[in-house]
């Protein structure tokens, strides 16, 4: 491409990144509809600065569709069960796709009904949940989303992996600006901060990792599990939020439970599907305060916010801004490629 | 009595201290449906440890229902905003009535349609919210419930106090044992800690409140606001869940946002009723996994989390174990009563 890779990788521009990660999913066998889900969401965390559910995963998902894990053309079919609930079943394709459809049908419900939620069963990895979150706002509607994922997060006062890292995505629509957006691990970091602080040698924050022994640790190396957010002291906030996108995504779905998922990655197993769940629901402002109304109250809240005193060195910030901020950022100076994803693209 | 007062106060038993609540309300004029309701709240913080929206209230709701700002006899409304949801006007009486209400109601509609969300408008304090979404579980659904509250929590960054301590709670039924319960304000520590700290001069733990000027502190004597749940590096996820709360209790019911309240406590103004909002949802897990699935997937869930290895001294508990462990103890020992409060109730 005429550009010399450094070491951290390509930073490359939306347009021409989004065309080399639909051809490599094409190349895998995706179907069209469901590498253009797929694309959209990984898209959607690039451009955001997430890049850990960004387009690093393309060829994890191509290795999934090849190894047979995933099915490349997937049929998804959706029950009603009310007046403001359905069940996707993801017929073992890119979780995107699934989650997507969910989305759209729990916003269409949602503006007859007021609420509804959908569950989807027969699932995989979404990505980052916010960009179904997002999805819903920009419908016009509060979005729900959550999945439950690879154990990897200690219970309070645990000694073992239990729940993922069990993200809590919502979002809402704000007129004439970008939506409020809370996508939230429910573990203080991710373990791919672990890994970069192993690489660079560098002691982890106080109260996000533990040992073998469930013993708290800020030596990346020693670290063998995630803490839930709160720590040492309120950890056991975090273990309930990881645990409700538990309830909802696997308990209330009927699909794997966190400890019980064959492994993601590094597993031998990449031909049988993971039956992966989620949960995701919408609420039309419409049937509450009312459009006009909601949109006036969210427009003054947010002025509230945003014009808060902030204290010496700090930046007052709502939910979404920090990544709306380093979308601008991205749209300039493109989209930080690792090397490997480098390569796999051939960009 | 005949029994001797220390300092703590009293230990009493349920059963004479709820008449002793009840008859307190009634002298001051409460309407019995709404006294039934505000007491059954009252009740379940006490009997489950949660002292701060127990019994200790009555005086202030009293004083409320006497001042005007709480109506004596207020007379519910409920309207059908679509199949999944409704508001229900508070008419400015006592919060728990509408809250039971609204919550009642959601379990009503989600049993027809799969889920569905009440909004509270007009009301007051709620006390626990936990109470609301445990009546959820209680009738066999997945509750949830949300209030905003007075500003005491400065944003992530921030120098200012502008959410409340929101909290978030959810439920879900267990069959044969009680439920489970995440009762949770969306700070590290609810602001009744700081003023225990001051009272015994004793620092607080490290992260979780902040002097006037934003800075993080752990002198009680100098905190002026408390931080958001993760402290001073992960501030904005609780920062992010706070602002959830406010966004479906004031935003989307068309209420008083945080920073507008007139004070519950120590303002001059107790005849103006603060026009607070709440938010409910319940799910009908017979609408997606079925009643039994359900039921069989979260005892296997929680079989699995109860005996998950604990780190040394540590114990692994679901969230709700903590408070229905405390509740089993003062069955047998009595409800510790606050010298006030006993002397308010005459116990």
């Amino acid at each position: 491409m005429g550009r010399e890779m450094d070491a951290a990788g390509l930073k490359v521009m939306a347009e021409p990144l989004e065309q080399a990660v639909t051809a490599a999913l094409r190349d895998a066998g995706a179907s069209e509809a469901s590498l253009f889900d797929a694309t959209k969401a990984m898209m959607h965390a690039s451009r955001h600065g997430v890049d850990s559910h960004g387009v690093r995963l393309t060829e994890h998902y191509c290795n999934m569709l090849r190894g047979g894990r995933l099915k490349r053309d997937p049929q998804l079919t959706v029950t009603r069960r009310g007046a403001s609930s359905a069940i996707v079943d993801g017929d073992d394709g890119l979780g995107h796709h699934a989650a997507y459809r969910a989305m759209a049908e729990a916003v269409a419900l949602a503006r007859e009904a007021g609420i509804a939620g959908v569950g989807v069963r027969r699932s995989s990895h979404l990505g980052a949940a916010g960009a179904y979150a997002l999805a819903a706002a920009e419908a016009g509607c509060i979005g729900f989303a959550t999945t439950n994922t690879d154990s990897m997060v200690a219970l309070f006062d645990g000694a073992a992996r239990f729940h993922g890292t069990n993200p809590l995505a919502y979002a809402a629509p704000v007129p004439g600006s970008r939506p409020w957006l809370l996508d939230m691990a429910t573990s203080s970091i991710p373990m791919n901060r672990v890994l970069l602080h192993r690489s660079l040698d560098a002691p982890l924050p106080q109260g996000v990792a533990a040992d073998a022994q469930g013993a708290v640790t800020t030596d990346p190396h020693a670290a063998e599990m995630l803490l839930p957010l709160g720590g040492t002291d309120y950890g056991y906030k975090g273990a309930g939020l990881a645990g409700l996108a538990t309830l909802l995504s696997a308990v209330l779905m009927d699909t794997t439970l966190d400890p019980d998922f064959i492994p993601m990655y590094g597993g031998s197993d990449i031909s049988t599907p993971r039956n992966m769940g989620h949960f995701f629901f919408a609420i039309d402002p419409a049937r509450f305060a009312g459009s006009d109304v909601f949109a006036a109250n969210i427009t003054r809240y947010l002025g509230a916010l945003r014009s808060a005193p902030t204290r010496e060195g700090g930046r007052v910030m709502a939910p979404g801004d920090r990544e709306w901020d380093e979308a601008d950022r991205r749209v300039v100076s493109g989209i930080p490629v690792d090397p490997d994803t480098v390569r796999f693209l051939r960009l």
